[in-house]
């Protein structure tokens, strides 16, 4: 018999990673503050428990997926954890991770951040981050396969949401392009779909081939030889991309602070530099 | 013989058209402001003129390609360009472009938006916009496939930049987010080429699948049925973004514009909606 788990939440992410553990053929536990959420994993052999603490107890590993840090705090308070591993996949920052981990000291603690939406769960191009214990993450490596590919990053707590955070904010970097972009063309009434599939989706994949190479430059330093594409040029042709979105009545407001950060980065003399300057204005912050 | 063709500015990308035309066998005459830039078209074969003028006059197709719009401007004052098709591929915004047009009444004007960069120029990914009177761009269009595949958009001459400039406030989203990624990463030494060959790069091509569904909603109306990731949700996790990113001394400035509008999407009743809704208050700002 496959291990016996605990999905707490059911909104549209638990609901996924219950329904990939039922179809694993994970006897599932599940839990959801208001009851009766997601009535479709009953047919699929799902046993409701009444409580958080009923839940806990049905399964030696019980993973967590509630809307943010506090509510998992909220929803576990009082509850006993112990000889449990706790697997949180609510989304969290590093900090947090960490204090969780230490709020959960009797349990064995691993976070994890899901690079996934819903419909992705159980299939092949959504991972999981997991970080913590080691041995915990090896006990249940082949129940948490289920979910997702697990890509294990570390024994600090925190370094699973680093990661998320990291690729979650690149995602919302890539969302904010796209949705501007969008508006812009839909405001000249073309359809946003022949849009997308024909010019959209094609160039943004072959502008992520110049990633590779700023990381590159961040991890080996610049490549001897002239920007391909200098900074100075760019932040000139970037105040056409402000002007041209106020004038077809598009909010510029997503893209106005990368214009200010390579304006600054010329104006501190990296003008015939390439873009992975701008990494370190960012990472000077501190 | 091929079509002789001139090509006005040598920078990093005008110096990449002029290497494609010459690798296609067109006799190219080249011109840039500062004489004996990219030394390695005269091996080439190009002819140098030694002024503006007599470069125009030496071909009946001339492509420009200078820093901004008044460069253009700049360069040309004067110029006759009766009975030449100017193509001016210098990065500009649509009301340049037809502006630009205006003033070049007396030859034939098209205005285009180059997706690539130089490198890309002459390969298989890069492709180039084009507006203006079609049969113009009808006689030239194979000269002009020497150095990316053409899209012609249409006669209005502003649309190649509308088209250029969407995709490029697109290109520079994902940079952005990248970018900032990459401070996150490196800000806790872990090498950033390891990171984005293993984790942004799948990360952000699983997520450009999301985009045709937003470009859906768009055209066609939301789907009936809960949204997989909701805006409350996503809101509330954004917080989580910018207090890693200040926790790791990298400077949340990239970010910040899209956790304010999806607040705003939700405090104006969205909450339970998807990404879509945010195009849509991007562009009620006219
Ligand atoms: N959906 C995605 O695309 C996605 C992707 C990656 C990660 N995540 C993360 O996964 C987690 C869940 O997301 P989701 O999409 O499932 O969100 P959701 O559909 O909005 O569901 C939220 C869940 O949290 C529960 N909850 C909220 N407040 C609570 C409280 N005070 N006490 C107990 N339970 C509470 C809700 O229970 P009720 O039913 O009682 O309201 C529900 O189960 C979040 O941390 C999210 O960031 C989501
Ligand atoms: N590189 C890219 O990745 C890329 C991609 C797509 C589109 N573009 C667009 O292509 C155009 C050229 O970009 P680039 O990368 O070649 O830029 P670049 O390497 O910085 O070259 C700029 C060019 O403009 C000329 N110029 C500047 N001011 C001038 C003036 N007042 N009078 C005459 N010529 C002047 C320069 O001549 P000097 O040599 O005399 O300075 C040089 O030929 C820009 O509009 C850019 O937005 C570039």
């Amino acid at each position: 018999m496959k291990q016996p788990v605990t999905v707490l939440g059911l909104g549209a992410m638990g609901a996924a990673l219950a329904r990939a553990f039922l179809d694993a053929g994970h006897p599932t536990t599940i839990w959801n503050r208001t009851p009766g959420r997601a009535p479709e994993l009953d047919q699929l052999g799902a046993v409701r428990a009444d409580s958080v603490g009923q839940a806990v107890a049905a399964s030696p590993l019980v993973v967590v997926c509630l809307l943010v840090d506090a509510t998992v705090h909220q929803a576990l308070d009082g509850v006993d954890v112990r000889g449990r591993t706790i697997v949180n996949l609510t989304n969290g920052t590093p900090e947090q991770a960490r204090a969780t981990a230490e709020r959960f000291a009797g349990a064995r603690y691993l976070d994890g951040g899901i690079m996934a939406v819903p419909e992705m769960i159980g299939g092949p191009a959504a991972f999981i981050f997991y970080s913590g214990p080691e041995a915990a993450f090896e006990e249940h490596r082949d129940a948490l396969s289920a979910l997702a590919r697990p890509a294990y990053v570390g024994a600090d707590p925190g370094l699973a949401a680093l990661y998320d955070i990291a690729l979650l904010s690149a995602m919302y970097g890539m969302f904010g392009g796209a949705e501007h972009a969008l508006a812009l063309i839909t405001s000249e009434r073309i359809p946003a779909s022949a849009f997308t599939a024909d010019f959209l989706l094609p160039w943004l994949t072959a502008m992520l081939g110049s990633l590779p190479q700023i990381a590159d430059t961040l991890d080996n330093g610049a490549a001897p030889g002239a920007a391909g594409s200098n900074l100075a040029m760019q932040a000139a042709a970037y105040d056409n991309l402000i002007d041209a979105a106020l004038a077809q009545g598009v909010d510029p407001m997503l893209l106005r602070p990368m214009g200010d950060l390579m304006k600054r980065a010329v104006a501190e003399g990296h003008g015939d530099e390439d873009s992975a300057v701008t990494v370190r204005l960012l990472s000077s912050a501190s």
